[in-house]
């Protein structure tokens, strides 16, 4: 059976010299985009979730340089702004190592640059070439992850990893899109995702709007799903996978993996290879953002948990690597995840070998 | 260390002829009181969760049924239509079975009055000592349940299952109260519960009231916050607990008690005995309720979610009983709870002997 969808949803966007986000906070009620000129303010917006997603973050604070060189234009001292605006945007979420991975890789195309014209049309190259490359990547690892999908089941997936969360086309929201197209998966499940709510705002939106049928649960209503058998994979992107396997996700994904694990249900981590720190020995490295109490205590603006109440919110948590049943990446798929086996993903030749179905 | 608390929450009142219930919608914004004068109103009560929590739920059946004689004062056909009003309290929500308990000891009542008189004012007395034996049991299993708590760690508890869950003072909170009181608690975190939200809105309300330092977490942090070590114990109410001591409560029970073994963490379920159903063989017949969809895909009455996007609410699971620690009544303990263990709870004679700390 084959089923067409559409892809096209595109958050990240630079037009006439500005960088444009489609604003998540107020999806799926708007879609507002939202003109950025300067980097400090690019860095306000990721901090505040305007984008999220460890690869969207990252392709916006390419974007972000881009616009540091065009201030900077004109001005003596360029190399030195660029430098002030590239801080600001590593200092505005500190756990999806793909922010770090995106400046490092502006910052030496910055530095091989020999005027700050150069700077400019270098650095908007390079950040379209990586907004191509992500969404090319992506097709590429949801090709691959679907194939470890077999037909018949349910899938579950908590966050969002789709179009919104990289340049499009998704994580393991594409592995839910190409598994889903070719097939091999009888219902999709997404936690609501608290306190964001990402899946029931932004994942749901997204496949409603691709023709992808979709039930939203509440976190508290995954055990019993996953006991009840309708469910064949649990499917989540990640922030940051050190390098061997331990994965840094959205809060309730370790979670989840347990309880997975405890089912007898397979779990798959789909990421860039870009999302992997090979520098981070394992997770217990891994920074975890703690953000503030009032996105557990409030709802919608307005105060739900009585005054006095503490709230207790980390943004993120890490699944050991010997939860996970496969990391998929556009290079190729790692089963059970080893350090060693990690490391054949770092080189595209080494990868060659331990690649299945590439 | 002893730490005093006020316990003046009392969500049921019966006043001048009339069923008062603290509408737990509008907690903790607004404390509003609705005034029910038949049974099918408060029928509608009970399924549109003004009052809710199995033991809260089993007192307020019960004044329905005064209610019922009441209406019936006068009319030859009083004992009919008692039994339809019974019939439509039944109705009203499927899983909690002290709602059923409550009603049969009501029919009995009703049944051996000689007069609709006779039992307008039978009823009331009787379920007048039901809300009283409710809060002294209470006590008593929050004694009880403290005792199994060794101090110096945190406790995690889900939904609401305190005074507003109950005549007064509460079980598992009950328990969190006693146990605080006694010194033997360091802080207590509260699940916020989707999608009612009980732990944010009601139990922070009681905990904040109390003086009860409360910390707020979405579900899906339970478990890095386990993995922390910051937990002894998880403690959870209950709606019905089978013969072999398997455990319907709300939507994620089954999960966090996944995730407390699985961290070495402890499981507690703290219950009156009303609460076990022991012609429930075990919890595979324990009807699950299924709500509506809306309760997970808007928020405070306005939709989240996309449209066409699917919910899935069950508003319950069932913990096995081999992942409980300790069954705690006002009867007693029953450690690591089988169906002989939990059997000795049936009699207050046999139970006597299976019981701990009495």
């Amino acid at each position: 059976m084959n089923r067409e969808h559409s892809d096209n949803i595109r958050p990240i966007r630079f037009r006439e010299g500005a960088l444009q986000l489609l604003d998540q906070r107020r999806l799926p009620q708007e879609s507002v985009w939202q003109t950025y000129q300067d980097a400090p303010a690019v860095a306000v917006a990721i901090r505040d979730m305007v984008v999220r997603g460890a690869p969207a973050i990252g392709i916006t604070a390419a974007f972000g340089v881009v616009l540091a060189c065009q201030r900077a234009a004109g001005q003596h001292d360029w190399r030195a702004r660029v430098a002030v605006d590239i801080e600001t945007l590593r200092g505005s979420r500190p756990t999806a190592v793909n922010l770090f991975w995106a400046l490092d890789r502006m910052q030496a195309v910055v530095a091989a640059s020999e005027s700050v014209d150069a700077a400019v049309s270098e650095t908007r190259a390079v950040a379209e070439r990586m907004l191509e490359a992500d969404i090319a990547g992506n097709r590429q690892l949801g090709a691959l992850g679907a194939q470890l999908i077999d037909p018949g089941r349910g899938v579950l997936t908590h966050c969002n990893t789709g179009s919104l969360a990289t340049g499009g086309y998704g994580t393991a929201l594409g592995v839910i899109r190409a598994a889903w197209d070719a097939g091999r998966i009888k219902e999709v499940f997404a936690d609501e995702t608290r306190p964001w709510l990402q899946g029931s705002r932004l994942t749901a939106w997204e496949l409603v709007h691709d023709g992808i049928p979709v039930q939203v649960l509440c976190e508290g209503a995954a055990a019993s799903l996953l006991r009840s058998g309708r469910v064949g994979w649990v499917i989540v992107g990640a922030d940051r996978i050190a390098a061997n396997g331990d994965t840094a996700n959205k809060i309730g994904t370790y979670g989840l993996a347990l309880l997975a694990r405890a089912h007898g249900v397979r779990f798959m981590v789909a990421a860039p290879v870009a999302t992997i720190d090979f520098e981070m020995a394992d997770g217990s490295g891994i920074p975890i953002e703690q953000r503030g109490e009032d996105e557990v205590l409030a709802l919608a603006g307005q105060r739900v948990a009585a005054d006095g109440a503490r709230g207790y919110n980390p943004a993120f948590d890490v699944t050991p690597a010997d939860l996970i049943d496969a990391i998929v990446t556009e290079r190729g798929v790692v089963e059970a995840p080893t350090r060693e086996r990690l490391a054949t993903l770092r080189e595209p030749a080494a990868a060659e070998s331990a690649t299945t179905g590439a």
